[in-house]
């Protein structure tokens, strides 16, 4: 079944709009407000270094509702949306050597060559030829089949014994909490956290948080299903910042101290302020949120506060780690799938997800 | 010599504006604009942890031009200024054990008890009962005398055969440099990084960075003299940023990449400016300068970034290190001291240093 | 109540010896295996930076048994033993500003100056005052009442709600085990560990290894009753070493690789001899056992494994995080408490503690 | 000229012992003390990832000469040696995307697939298919041209405006000076350091530490030749030791403190013993020597001393940021070399390395 780089290209060559294009459906995206299930030509290999996989298990991220709002420039008309995703390598080139054809794989929401400067700093987010490219500016994951280039540096294999529901959610959101939230917020044992914004991204968070024992999690939100979620999460304390007095909450919490970890989990300015205003002298604000406009930082209140502050895109370089962590048991990354919809209906829960707080919805599985 | 504490108690109950007070002269703050060299009585021990110092070498800060425009607000009235300095013990109290009467010392512009939480964790920058309060709270440096509280923490042996000159540097602008520009800036071997602003404190920047050997060092600056003495001090090129195009150059002289270190030593929103748009993926913004007001904040470009931003009120944790350091003729912090006076003429040197670009003045040394 | 240093000398001068000393029970060292719970004057303050404590809780180590056998030089005829405890501060020396007369507190087995170099690089242990005394140079924790050195930095306030039983092991044996185990061996989330030696200190080791929340940790011991509470404190395995067998055992359950972390906690040769054989390349060796004689250290082995060996005494520097993950309930160190005896019973609970395998025995508390 | 990978197989399968095979000049290996200059068949691609380079200068080290002599059971009959190198790309294999046909290039001697669990976590020393292979259980850089597996991770491109002679010394001697010296012994602005053994290596550890501004430099060796040498590039004192007390010199000049650093750069259990014998309390032994046998670890002097000790094969990871350094003109590699020969010359140039005391040798540049 395994296809030669060369034949594929060929194939590719020829196959794309014509009759003898083996076809698949795909969640593809047409521009603002606009896209649908749709029959695409099945990807091919282009490069000796991709492959090809077929999705077993995909995932919505919140980032695939800015893409549909417009937000995101970089993805056009006629994409296919999707960066997470559980299946199965069907053909690989000839320079893949880490997965091999039949293998179950989890697919990673960054893609890495492994060899450029970046990747070898393990800062794979900035790959020089890839980062964060599938669904965005290459075809995703929501599909029945995706290409994934750089195959070696992109794909890990799915754990004998694992459940696919727990891994999806290695794709993007378990790495981006704890690289970006509690690695970049140097998160210690005993220290006292925030983390403003209960969003799966923000339970991410609060869930590999915990690999380090903080004494104290405060979870900050505006919406007490998520609150109470936090809570059953390991949140040792929840905040409902509706009435604009978060900020206070926290100091009194912290006995007017601050904390020493503050996350930012949603990517507004009236977030990033609280993490500012609550972080303890000594502190970091670790931003996770992805921002569409400038945050005011008030240096003049921080200068002399021996604090940092961090941006990070999620480089996935834990991702071996966070496997053996989740083989332990030590966390349940399954508690963050709510809802469940066949592949075929992602329609439906694009629906339920882009009215999570109605839905009381956090991450919804995508069955093949 | 050495008056027990309950003596000097007494005798600070009873010497202050009585005819057996004993008299010094000080440089005193009487509020926004109005300051003098005037007659002051001698300062006493007030704690068993106190130690009173001669002043041998004084210096004058940047800090202290802000205080005397009244940008200050914590001196009051009657304060006599000054924070840097080294001098001769006159009189400790009865807790102080790592200095004794008759010791030449560093005074650190940082009060530190050692005992208290932030102390232990290395902040002596906020230390519950110090801090930068010399200068500020109580009176400074600028005197014949000063009380130094917590002299256990905040006093440092002068190094046999070393240079007052040299050494005065060591009461705050090398250990500022060091720890809130390099340290925080995580300055590595071959690092390209940018200093913005050389007046003192960007050169302690510019000569502590050298301990790391990064591969490139741009000073960036308004001032063609001071830029020259950057080049001499060893930046690797210098840009002028009068133009207002200080990020291009920067850019181009990083081949488009950035600079891995962007240090902000000024502290105004146009040099913080400057450095958020010239870090590279990855790297790192170290603020230096002291700020009046907020910045903007560009995390809708920095977000996915993967960069730091960090503040310090410099701690002097690294004294010991800097002392080291100096003592293997590393560096040679001399060169900073432009101007000499008499510490009698210290209206002079305020004169000269508050108008550093027209005199060429980076430090002026106050000799008792 | 709270006496004048100057007072307290001159009741120690005449104190000591004479009719009107306060005497005090202590268990007392007199050379190898005599000792007695003996009267011994009450201690009083030496200098102004020392505390009387009222012991309420102590406990013995394992080091105290080595002390009655002679093992340890520094220990002379009539020094009371103990270097563990909680009390109530009975007076201070003037200098003591961290604690106060009637504060309950709890003893550190390290006494640190915080003003020298070592202390202020967070090297308690190597105190140039201070140190591993208590106990050992000086008269120690096993009596009614001890003096305490460098009041100010080996003084930790009792929480509020706090166990006695439970927070008497942070005296010495989780600091140890963290700093020394954890700490050096560098636990990272999903590691693998090995512990060898399954008593008090490689429990401790165990319990404050999961701050981290390691993948996999094997406990390594000759008793099966000790591998069955370490099995009960988190061990993911055990294995008995009677067999010899110990090292084929760890490389079977890390697939042939080794673990990440190797931690001695015994203190002879063959058992570090069992680490250094099952670290894997890459990983470190935390020695925290007290070795009395030369290890063979296979280099011709491990020079191209890119290993760490450390040593370390314990600084106790970690206390007040320890506390703070105490207060989380993260940990319960109250399950180390086997046996409980009156302090006034310390001979049949050092007969316990003595023959702790015989009598399942981990830690023995001491009320008063 | 660039041949593919499938056309290469084939020319390897039918080229070797064939009249069409084409033939080069290489230092073979035929066991202990027998090896020659001699025909052998240019190498050809055999995998993908693989690239031809012709050798343009080269050099030997250390290790060949213990392979000579038979130590290092890897190497079998037949084998060209060598692992250091400067070359230029001939021909390269279907997944070589980081260097093309004509590109100079820097050859490492540890080959680094990227892709294995090793090598993301930076190990490339203990690479699943590679490590340091070149020279060893593969043929080597002693020759005409080499095959270079895994040429992605193992190929450095040469920078403009380089110097061969200072370059070569980046394939291994640097890095390993670096990285398993002066890295993992945690070398830091103004610390004392020792490095025991003054022959190449030992002087590449005293280039690289001086990237971190060290305070003091011993140099200790038994040759004064050498230790002349050391003068020049840095060292601050330097201790014959001869007379075998090199112990006793190295804690007169750190006033009884010991070293916060010693490297041990020879690789026989008395230069190991030196270095534990003069590490400080809290300091690092930094071991860069290839051991043939055990050491004896003063375990029960070392156990309360807070050390680490530290092995490593070098892994190459820092080459990047030395050609930085090294193109900011901070040092000069230069200088370590002090004979050239024209490659065809090596037996010559072998009999004078070999005799390195004798004739003053460091290293022998070779040129093609």
């Amino acid at each position: 079944m395994a296809t030669s780089v060369l034949d594929a290209k060929e194939a590719g060559a020829n196959g794309v709009g014509t009759a003898g294009a083996r076809v698949m459906k795909a969640l593809v995206y047409h521009g603002p407000g606009k896209f649908g299930w749709e029959d695409k030509p099945r990807p091919v290999l282009l490069e000796a270094s991709d492959a090809i996989v077929r999705i077993t298990t995909s995932t919505i991220c919140g980032t695939d509702l800015h893409i549909l709002k417009g937000d995101v420039p970089t993805v056009v008309d006629g994409r296919i949306l999707g960066h997470e995703g559980i299946g199965v390598v069907e053909e690989i080139g000839s320079a893949v050597t880490e997965v091999k054809v039949g293998d179950k794989v989890i697919l990673s929401c960054i893609t890495a060559c492994l060899k450029c400067d970046f990747c070898k700093r393990g800062m794979y987010s900035h790959c020089r030829s890839g980062g964060w490219i599938l669904g965005n500016t290459i075809d995703g994951t929501q599909a029945d089949y995706v290409r994934i280039p750089q195959a070696n540096g992109s794909l890990y294999k799915f754990p004998e014994g694992g459940d696919e529901e727990a891994l999806v959610m290695v794709s993007d959101i378990l790495p981006t909490g704890f690289e970006c939230g509690v690695l970049n917020g140097k998160v210690k044992p005993g220290d006292s956290m925030a983390i403003v914004g209960a969003g799966p991204v923000g339970l991410a968070v609060l869930l590999t948080a915990q690999f380090y024992s903080p004494g104290a999690i405060y979870m900050i939100d505006l919406d007490d299903k998520r609150l109470a979620v936090a809570k059953k999460f390991g949140a040792t304390a929840v905040i409902n910042s509706t009435d604009g007095k978060a900020v206070e909450r926290a100091m009194e919490l912290t006995g007017g101290a601050g904390v020493d970890v503050a996350v930012e989990a949603v990517g507004v300015p009236a977030t990033f302020d609280i993490c500012q205003s609550i972080v303890a002298a000594g502190g970091s604000v670790a931003n996770v949120g992805v921002h569409g406009k400038p945050v005011s930082l008030h240096l003049e209140k921080l200068w002399d506060r021996n604090i940092s502050i961090t941006t990070r895109l999620v480089d996935t370089v834990t991702t071996p780690m966070m496997l053996k962590v989740i083989a332990s048991g030590k966390i349940d990354p399954k508690q963050l799938a709510t809802h469940r919809f066949a592949l075929s209906d992602i329609l439906k829960a694009y629906d339920t997800f882009g009215n999570a707080a109605r839905e009381g919805a956090l991450k919804v599985i995508l069955r093949a």
